[in-house]
């Protein structure tokens, strides 16, 4: 895999900024506010079970999130949760959107000059109006030729969006914390990708194999590490 | 406008598939919930300012549906709604998330033929899982040259795409049931627009004026009509 002419795309939560952090805090609020029915092993369980179920017609984001809390609180109180309670859910997760985007260590200093040698891509899941509004307040939007907000990062959907901007997954690097949503199907489909892990991961995105794909997986500490990385692949050109 | 050459961006909700006779019918039921609390021109004024409240943190879409209908029966309950009943709000929703796609009248008839003379685009707002499995289940995934699913339906959004795509304005026709998302915002850009009401129009989507755009407005009664426009604007060229 050479660096030269590469196109790198960019996971964003987590990857470019905080966002695993918000949720355990609302895991926080939420395991107190349940605290009168349950311990906070069995909220998390019964929280993460709800979720699950309602991936397929929820996929991911915020508000999935916020209507498999109440389900979930309703479910585990036995029907005894106060419709005051249940505001405080909305409320937790009103906060979370509202909330302000903090940029990872390194991110400043390591996309914007990027953008200068690189094609970029922003490729994430969530929801549409909130990962538009984080990638807005981030102030990071203008160094991203495009933007793509999916319902699920696999395969088929970095060949889609490849195909879209006309890259050959030789000529790609996937840049992200999740080995399941950023690595593993990049790898599959004959493109690099740079593994920069976050101090804690969804354990919907958490994967029991590490990766192998001779001189196209790379495994970094932090963001800082990249240029080095891509210095090392134009090198080996 | 001419005919030849046009790539035509359709809507999907009412315009190929019915939804807002799925969402009046659970705003029905809802009124029901909410009945001994308050009469349903309360229920449907809260319902709607909360959605309003709401919209620039949810976007479009069931799940923000669906959180504003448990914060509005909150709210108009003074709290007095159980979990219960909360627990229903949330079965309404799923429901919709899991309807049946009903195609509406001409849409087969039409659409396909139109698929192999000009380059299609649906573009649609809403949540993403949603609106994917609602084409997939259409059936007309594969007459598309490309979906785009959208946080809003402006003038700077169809600008995007148009340039995406690499398609001037003045050779794309945007065929819809709302005057508000399809047809303003493409008058605006100078592309032409194709009307096609829906018995019911969801109140945030109602404008108060008529386009007027001589030759790149049409009002259709039915997309049955839609040929028939085409081949007139390719005589007319």
């Amino acid at each position: 895999m050479r660096g030269d002419d590469l196109t790198i795309g960019f996971d964003a939560d987590d990857t470019l900024w905080h966002n695993e952090t918000i949720f355990e805090n609302v895991h926080l609020r939420y395991r107190a506010l349940l605290g009168r029915f349950h311990d906070a092993a069995t909220v998390d369980q019964r929280l993460f079970a709800t979720e699950m179920r309602n991936l397929e017609r929820y996929g991911y984001g915020v508000k999935g999130f916020m209507l498999s809390a109440i389900e979930t609180a309703i479910e585990l109180s036995d029907g005894q949760i106060s419709a005051e309670e249940i505001r405080l859910i909305i409320a937790l997760g009103q906060d979370m959107l509202a909330h302000p985007v903090e940029l990872l260590d390194g991110v400043l200093d390591v996309v914007g000059p990027l953008a200068h040698a690189h094609r970029l891509l922003l490729i994430t899941k969530g929801d549409l109006r909130d990962q538009e509004r984080k990638l807005s307040l981030s102030g990071l939007a203008g160094l991203f030729r495009a933007v793509e907000i999916v319902s699920e990062k696999d395969a088929p959907t970095y060949d889609r969006i490849l195909r879209r901007h006309g890259v050959a997954p030789q000529r790609f690097l996937m840049v992200g914390n999740s080995l399941k949503s950023d690595i593993l199907p990049v790898l599959e489909l004959g493109g690099g990708a740079a593994h920069v892990p976050y101090h804690l991961t969804w354990a919907a995105e958490r994967v029991d194999h590490v990766p192998t794909a001779e001189g196209r997986f790379f495994q970094l500490r932090s963001l800082r590490e990249l240029p080095d990385l891509l210095s090392a692949m134009k090198a080996s050109t």
